[in-house]
């Protein structure tokens, strides 16, 4: 089964990338939902949160830091943003590769969906 | 300054505590936007995820595997279930201690707030 999000963390399909580490890239939604909505995903092939292990913990931690490291490059973090990550029908996951949303530019509102 | 999320963590105040781990606390959110509406929060105080350090890499992945570890107990794992983290005014941040929310129970929408 091809992997969309695979096809961009080994360079097989076109994306905008914004940052590429050891174990993972970050580049542009191209559905954004705000001015800047980038997504962060493993280069390993994970579905769902529910396949992450223990040891992952890390990886996990360090999806967290990219965004959160690019949006301080970008400029919002005095303003905020908002991290999402969604798993599963009801959690409105769509793509099965594992990643993880950084939304920014406007106000997000509440409830978060 | 006093510090709502750090009261919970030390006991000061009532909350429903689902989990408590050696640097973590889990517990219901008291303005749950879902059936099941979770809070994952570090008992060290951090404002809020831009205060994070790169040694935090695995605190912050550990309070997703709670979260996911708590989803999976309560029986959303399959169905799903949405994690989110707000930085600030335009994430939505409302308490300045550092938190994840984790949302089950019903379907969430697109866009995420």
């Amino acid at each position: 089964m091809s992997c969309i999000f695979c096809d961009v963390a080994e360079g097989r399909t076109s994306a905008r990338i914004i940052r590429e580490a050891d174990d993972l890239v970050a580049f542009y939604d191209i559905n954004a939902q705000a001015p800047v909505h980038i997504l962060v995903i493993p280069k390993r092939h994970i579905p769902t949160i529910n396949d992450v292990k223990a040891d992952d913990a890390v990886l996990i931690g360090k999806m967290v830091l990219l965004a959160r490291e690019i949006m301080e490059e970008q400029g919002y973090d005095r303003k905020g943003y908002r991290l999402v990550m969604n798993c599963n029908n009801d959690g409105g996951q769509t793509v099965y590769h594992l990643h993880l949303h950084a939304l920014a530019g406007r106000w997000m509102s509440w409830p978060p969906g």
